[in-house]
């Protein structure tokens, strides 16, 4: 697949990638722009909840190569999303019940490839974003999973909880991190999968945590609060690889 | 205990700085200053193995508060290191066998302070990180380690091989992540432990990893090479706390 982040300026142009169906993962315009083709894009990126940046005719500059912007810059990856379907037939394929990541809303990018990083080695066949707020599959986040990327579908959704709700259907279990719940070693994490993580600061959103069988903790001996994001996703499945593999 | 970081500037502030003992996390110095105290300078640092970087006059402004540089700005970790026998000590206070992070060389900030983070939830005494080279406890260490800072001590030594065999005496017991080892979940890793982890390019090196016990091996189903550092930390250490709680 290979992964490369692309740059797309001028109003046409962002117009084009939009209703042509490319993932846009931000959306910088010159703040106070308020004309007639910056509306139109602005509605598309709506559309898509595109991340939308309102900045300065400097900053505008400095991220445009061609400095031909007209008052918008796209950035766009230019690694294609799969869908969830792609992920489960993968399973399917491997004859392997189905192991799978759903983050939350992860913010930072060195997380998010940390973990798809981590999704990949521990066997999981893919990984389950939310295309609101959280981080998308942008460049530093193609480098942090270390070539992962090219191997580890990751799909985007619109709601975790929903699409919760639809791999139930397909059998799978899910487990969230929080603490509070049961020390993971005594849960039975075996079978077909889903692992939730949550954002860096607030954990698993309510509504998300609702729909879990399990909440999982992890054993805290220390001082602090909680693991790093990307650890606890590594420690948690690496719980699941282990109790799969007895 | 609390972090902060601090800048010295001019010569005289600096050579004090050396001369009492303090951190010094980086050294700035002009490109092509050589006159008399920047030699003396430069000589305290090379004792130190202080990291130097010879920079312009526009960066050092940058990096200086006051702007009176005179040609030297040194970065001083307002943390105090501590010392392996603390470590040692902290283990018997709290009546448990030692358990202790070491790390061999690394680099990332990010990942230096996520595994101090994961040292002190996973109920490690310390973490002992080497002088040469390495990543100290500078301002993004701090951060990335969520306060784990101000409770989990950290020691810097200037030969890690040499630590190992000192603190064999002590009766503990080393470990270290490398492919091609025993799988982590057919070890004993109970009793008097030291985890070992190496460098996110380079893994263990070759004579360190002579002198660990084990090599244990994280079980790797993808298609990459190996997980982030901070990550395959996580893994192991939990792999650790696993067995200790049966």
């Amino acid at each position: 697949m290979g992964y490369q982040e692309l740059t797309i300026e001028g109003r046409n142009a962002v117009i084009e990638a939009f209703r042509s169906g490319k993932t846009v993962d931000k959306l910088f315009i010159l703040d106070g722009c308020q004309d007639g083709p910056v509306m139109t894009i602005k509605r598309e990126a709506k559309k898509q909840d595109t991340l939308v940046k309102y900045v300065t005719k400097e900053r505008l500059d400095q991220l445009s190569p061609t400095k031909k912007h007209q008052g918008v810059v796209a950035v766009i990856a230019a690694y294609e999303y799969a869908e969830v379907e792609d992920i489960l037939e993968r399973a399917r394929t491997k004859q392997e019940p189905p192991f799978i990541f759903l983050l939350d809303n992860i913010e930072d990018p060195h997380n998010l490839g940390a973990i798809i990083r981590t999704a990949n080695l521990a066997g999981a066949h893919g990984v389950i974003i939310p295309k609101n707020r959280a981080v998308g599959l942008t460049a530093t986040v193609a480098r942090t999973s270390a070539g992962a990327l090219n191997y580890t579908p990751v799909a985007k959704v619109t709601n975790i909880g929903k699409t919760i709700e639809e791999l139930k259907k397909e059998g799978l279990w899910f487990v969230c991190a929080d603490m509070g719940g049961e020390t993971m070693y005594r849960l039975d994490l075996k079978g077909p999968i889903g692992l939730v993580i949550g954002n860096e600061g607030e954990g698993v959103s309510r509504l998300v945590k609702e729909k879990c069988d399990y909440v999982a903790s992890i054993p805290m001996k220390g001082e602090i609060d909680s693991l790093n994001a990307s650890v606890a996703a590594g420690v948690l499945a690496y719980e699941i690889v282990r109790q799969r593999l007895q």
